[in-house]
C-alpha cells in the first residue's frame, strides 16, 4: 500500500488545522458543497455548537490499564466506534477519489461507508480498502431499482448497506446555486449509469413538480420493510430525527437507525443531531443499534456522542478536509488524529472501555 | 400580462441575493422606511431570530403523493397558505408601484392584501391583479369615514377587510429620522385624498397631542364592533398581540385576528410575533382564523408558524425587496421561491398537505 | 430664561443620536467618569442588557383619552414618572455646569436632583431651577457632619433628599485609572469645602485601610435611624438591590428605597437594577415608594419599570449626555425626548396613565 | 529583600492592563503554553465566562469595622483567601524564575505553591520566600518514586502538599503543538532530574500507547490512599470535578480537594470549576477542604468562589502575567490589587469578615 507524499513537514499538525486549511484551499464551488448547509445554515451550525456546548465531567484514579476503543457492532469488530460517512464525489476534493479514501481507512483500520454516488467504481474502491465493507444508497425511484443497486454492493462484497431516507430533494442548497455549482465532465456517479432514472407520469392536472411528480418516485415504510425483507444483508436506516420513526424502523426490522440531518444539507431549521439523539436512544431501548453523524469535529465529541447512547458515529467534513489537503495521508492522518483524541478524552475522564462512557458523564445545553 | 424585462441572468438566484441587494440598492431613506426597525430594532430583529432559532423535526418515509399547499381561508381556495401583506407606497420602491406587486401576484396566483396607502389608484391595481381582493384600512379618525374607506374599498371589487389597528401613532422611527425620510412628490397615498385628515377639538387645557389631540381620533373596540356589524364583507384585525384582545376581536364578531407587531416598526420590545402565536390560538380556539405576520423570511418560516396554529401568512419585506431589486418578475420570482421552499419544506418534513403540519413537529426556543 | 444657542439643524435629532455624539466628543477622562462602569464593566452593561431583552405586550382599542404621564410622589405631583439622577460634577460636561441642567429640568417640569458633589453652589442651582428641590447627599464621617449636609440643603430650599449608601469606596474604577482621571483645577465640591474630610484613628495594628480606617467612617442602620429622626423632610436611600435591606429601610421610617447599583460604577458583579427591582417590590408591599435607576435609555424603559413595580425612575448618563453635546438645549431636549417615547410607549400599548401600566405587560427574560 | 526595577511609571496600573500587556509581549510559545487552552479553549473560556456572569448582591450598612480578609486553612493562618496556584517553567517567564515569584509571596504574605515542575531548585526558591511552605507534585510512575518525590519536599521544609490528579496525560494541545513549543536549553525541570522515568514493559499485542503503556504508570485511589498513609504531611488532591471523587479523596484522608480543570489546559469540554463547585460542597460538608481554582481574574471572583463554599482560590494566570511583564514586581502588585479589589468588594457587599460571604449573595448564569 503506498501514500501520496506531500512533504511531511507541511502536513497540517492539528485537526483544526485540517479544517481552516480545508476551507481556505478549496475552490467556491467545492466549499459550497461540502461544507455549507442548506438554507441560512442553522441546522450545520447547530450541529457543531451542540457538542462544544456539552459538559464532560471526568473521573479520576480508575484503573485505566488495558483499556480500549474497540466496539462490537452488528457482528462487527471495530477498533474506534467512528466509521467514516458515506459522502458523494471524492474526486472533486482529489483525483484519487474514493480510491484514496478507502486506502487511508484501511491503513487506520476503520472502515468507510461507500456512497452510491461514489465517483471510482465499486470494484477499485473495494480492492483499495478491503476492509471497508459498507455501503450507502438511496432510493432509485422503484423497488425494483433500488434492491438491484443493493444487489450489486452486495456482489462487490459489500456487507451492511445504509438506506439514506432523509433526502428525497436536496434542499434549499442556496450556498450552491450561488456558487453555481455543478460537476466537471470528469466527475459522475459512475455506478449509477446503469440505472435509468425514474420517469414521472404525466398528468395533466398537475400543480407541483414536488407533489405530483417526485412524490411518487419516493419510498414509504412499506417499501422499506419489503427492501428489508428481500435483502440477505442488514439494513440501516440514515436520517431519523424522529423518536416515532426511530420505532418504526425497528418494528420492519431495521438493523438500525442514524441520527442524522445530513449534515444539515437538507432541512435547515431541523434539531442538532446531538440533540435529538437522548430521545431516540430512550424509544429504542439501549440495545438497538442507534449510530449518529453531524458535528463531531474532535475526538471527545465521539466521547459525548457515545455517552448519549450511540453505538458509533460517522464522520463526513473532517474526512473531506483530509482529502482536500493531502488524499490518502491526509485522511489516514485525520483518522489517527481523531482515534487519539478519542483514547485522549478516554483517559482523561476516566473510561477504560467504550462501556465505561456513561450517560452521566455529560450534560447537554440546549 | 406583460413583465419587465431586465436581463434574467442579473436577477436574483436566492431569497437572500434578493434580501441583500435590495438593501444594498436602496437609498438610506428607503432602507430607514421599509427595512428598519422603531426604536432600537429589537422587535424587528426579534421576529426573525424567533424563527431562525425554531426547530422543526421532520418525518420520514410517509406517503406525498398528491400532496399540496393548498388551504381554504374565510371561503377561499389559496394555492399556498400566505399572502402578500399590505404596505404603503409601492412606488418608493419601483415606478410601476402596486401595479407590479399585483401583476406578480396573479401570475403565482397567490393574493395581495392592498394597502389604503397605496401609491397607485384601487382601480388600476384591481385591474393589474383581479384575484386580489383583499383591502387593508387603518382608522380614519372617525365612524363615518373609516365607514367610507371600507365602502370604497368594496365598491371596487375588494371582498376581504383587514384594519389595522396597532398603529395609532408611527412609533419611535429614529432610522428614518436620521435618514430624513419624507415623501417625494410624485408619491402619495391617492386614494385618500378625498379623505380630510381629523380635526383635533381645540383644548385650553392640552398639555399632551398624544393624549390630548391624537387620542380623541382613536378607535375603541365599540367603534370597532359598531364598523363590523355595518359592513357587509368580513374584516379582520391586524396587530394582535395579547390573547385577551383576540378574545375580544372574537367576540364582537371580527372574521380573524393578524398577530403582528406592524414588523416591529411600532413598538419596539413587544414580542415577537412567533412567540405571541401559540397562546393567541390556544385562547380562540383552533378554528378562529388567526393570521401572522412579521420575521418570515423562508418557506420553512411558514410551515413554522402553521405548525403554531396559524392559518396563513402574510409576506412584507421580501416581497419589497423583490420589488425594489426587479419589479415585477422580482415579486413574481419571491413568491415563487417562497412556494418552491414551502414545498421542499413539506416534502422534507413529511408533510403532503398543510394539515399534516402539526403543532409537536416544531419546539420554540425563546 | 435663556438657553445656550447652538445652531439647532445641528443638534441631534434622537436619543440614540446624542448618546453616540456624547460617546465621540468626550475626552477620554470624562468618557471614563461619566459612562464606563467599574471593573470590568459588566454591571453597567446588564443594567441596559435587562431593559433591552424585557418584552411588553401591548393592548389595543383602549379608550385613551384624556390621559397622562402624570404621577404622584411623596407628596408632589410630577408631569411625567422620571427625575434627573444626582451625579457629580456636571461642569466637567459644560461651562454652565448643574445650572444649565437645572434651566433646561425646569423648562420641562421635569426634577432635578441635585449632587452634594454639584460643581456649582447650591443657591446659583436652585435659582436657576426653583422647581427642583430634591438634594442628593451621602455620608460626611460622622452623624454631626452628615446632617449638617443635609440642613444645608434644607436651609437652601431643597425639601426631599436623598442618601446614597452603596458607595461607602468608589469600587475599582479600572478604566478611570487608565486614563488617569483628575479633576481640573477650577472644577471642585464647591458646596462640601466647609466640611473637614473625616479623620481616621491612628492605629497601630491597622492592616487594612479599608477595614481599620474607610469602615470607621462609614455609617449602619443605626445612623441612618438617627438621621431619619432628627431631618426634618423626607429621606431616600439609593442604592438598595437587595429585599432585606428595603425592608430594613422601610421599617426605621425611610421615605422610599431607591434600586440602584450606582450605574453599575461601584460593584461590578452586581445584578443589574430591573432584575432586582420586582423582588423589592414585593417586599415592601405595593403602596411603599421604590424608585429605580440605572440602564434606562428609552422612552419605554420608563414604562418597563414602572410595570415592575417602580413609582419613578431616575435618569442619569442620558442627561450627563445632552449636557456634553449642547448644554441646557440639550439636556432639555433629551428630556422631551424621553417624555414622548414615554407617552408613545403607553398610547402603543394601551395605558392612558401611569396606573394603566400593568404588571403583566412586561416579561423580563433574565 | 530585594525587588527589580522596572521604571514605577511604566507599569501597568490595572489587573486588566497586566492581562493584555502580557498578552500581547509574550512569544507565541509561551502564549500557547501559559494562556492557552487544550483543544477548542472552551473550558478555558468557559472558566472566566461563569464568574463574569456570576451575580453578587450586596448588603448595605453593616458594621464593618476590624473586618478583615483572614482564613484559617489547614491549621494555617492565610492574610487573604488565595494562594500562587503551582505551575511550572516560571523561569521562561522571567530569569530569575520561581524565585522572583516567592520573593514577591513573601512580600504580600501570601504563599505560593511551589511545583514539582520547578525551573530553579528546591532550596533557592525555599530561600527567597520562607513564607511559601505548600509543593505540588504528580504521580512519577510508582508508589516509591511517587514518595521519594514528596519526601523530598517535606525535607527541604515544604508542609503541605498538593497532588495533581487530572492530568494524566497533557490533553489535546493544539494551541502549543501550532506554536511548535518546546523548552529551551537552558529551562528544566531541575528537581525532578534525579527520577528516571517511568519504564513502560514492553508488550506484543500493544494497539495503544495510551491504554497499553501509559495507564500502567498512573495511579489508582488505591494507590493514593497508601500515599497518604505514608506521608507525614496533610496532601490536598487537586482535579476534583465530580463529587463522588471529591467524597472518594475524603473517605481516604485526603485534606482536602481542590476543584480545578488544570486552567482548561487538559480535558476540553469539561465544565467551568465555579459550576462544579456548589454540587462538591454539597457533596463533602462544609467543613471540609475545598480549594478551587480556574477563571479567577478580579478580586470579586475570590468573593464569589467563597460564596460558594471555597475555603481558599488558587490563582494562576494572572501571576504568570505579573512575572511576564514585571518580574517579582509585576507579581507583587498583581497579589496586592487582587487583595485590594478583594477588600473593596468585601466592603461593597456588606462583609466584614470572610464568614460574612454567605451562598444566597451569589447567583450564577449556567
Amino acid at each position: 500500500m503506498s501514500f501520496t507524499a506531500p512533504d511531511s513537514d507541511q502536513l497540517p499538525r492539528t485537526l483544526n488545522d485540517y479544517y481552516s486549511r480545508a476551507r481556505a484551499g478549496m475552490s467556491p464551488r467545492n466549499r459550497a458543497y461540502f461544507l455549507a448547509g442548506a438554507g441560512d445554515g442553522q441546522t450545520a451550525s447547530a450541529n457543531e455548537t451542540a457538542f462544544q456546548q456539552a459538559e464532560v465531567t471526568p473521573r479520576m484514579l480508575r484503573d485505566l490499564r488495558g483499556g480500549s476503543t474497540e466496539v462490537s457492532l452488528l457482528g462487527q469488530k471495530l477498533v474506534a466506534p467512528f466509521l467514516i460517512a458515506p459522502f458523494a464525489y471524492h474526486r472533486l476534493l482529489h483525483d484519487a477519489g474514493e480510491s484514496a479514501t478507502a486506502r487511508a481507512a484501511e491503513a487506520q483500520s476503520i472502515k468507510m461507508v461507500l456512497s452510491a454516488q461514489s465517483s471510482e467504481p465499486l470494484d477499485r474502491v473495494r480492492s483499495s480498502g478491503p476492509g471497508s465493507d459498507w455501503f450507502q444508497l438511496h432510493w432509485l425511484g422503484s423497488r425494483e431499482a433500488t434492491q438491484a443497486l443493493a444487489q450489486m454492493a452486495l456482489d462487490a462484497g459489500f456487507t451492511r448497506l445504509i438506506l439514506t431516507i432523509d433526502a428525497p430533494v436536496q434542499g434549499v442548497r442556496d450556498r450552491e446555486i450561488e456558487a453555481q455549482f455543478q460537476l466537471p465532465p470528469d466527475v459522475s456517479a459512475v455506478n449509477l449509469a446503469r440505472f435509468t432514472p425514474p420517469a414521472f407520469t404525466s398528468r395533466e392536472d398537475a400543480q407541483s413538480i414536488i407533489f405530483d411528480h417526485i412524490a411518487e418516485t419516493l419510498p414509504t415504510w412499506a417499501d422499506i420493510a419489503w427492501l428489508i425483507e428481500t435483502l440477505e444483508a442488514p439494513l440501516l436506516l440514515k436520517g431519523v430525527l424522529h423518536p416515532e420513526d426511530a420505532a418504526q424502523a425497528q418494528r420492519i426490522g431495521a438493523a438500525g437507525v442514524i441520527v442524522s440531518n445530513h449534515g444539515g444539507r437538507v432541512l435547515d431549521r431541523a434539531p442538532s443531531t446531538l440533540s435529538a439523539l437522548p430521545a431516540i436512544v430512550a424509544k429504542v431501548g439501549p440495545d438497538y443499534p442507534v449510530l449518529m453523524d453531524g458535528g463531531i469535529r474532535r475526538g471527545v465529541d465521539i466521547l459525548i456522542a457515545l455517552a448519549l447512547g450511540a453505538k458509533a458515529v460517522l464522520i463526513g467534513r473532517p474526512i473531506a478536509c483530509g482529502l482536500a489537503v493531502a488524499g490518502d495521508l491526509g485522511v489516514s492522518h485525520v483518522l489517527r488524529l481523531l482515534r487519539d483524541e478519542l483514547e485522549i478524552a478516554m483517559l482523561l475522564s476516566g473510561c477504560a472501555t467504550v462501556q465505561d462512557i456513561e450517560r452521566d458523564m455529560v450534560h447537554l445545553k440546549l
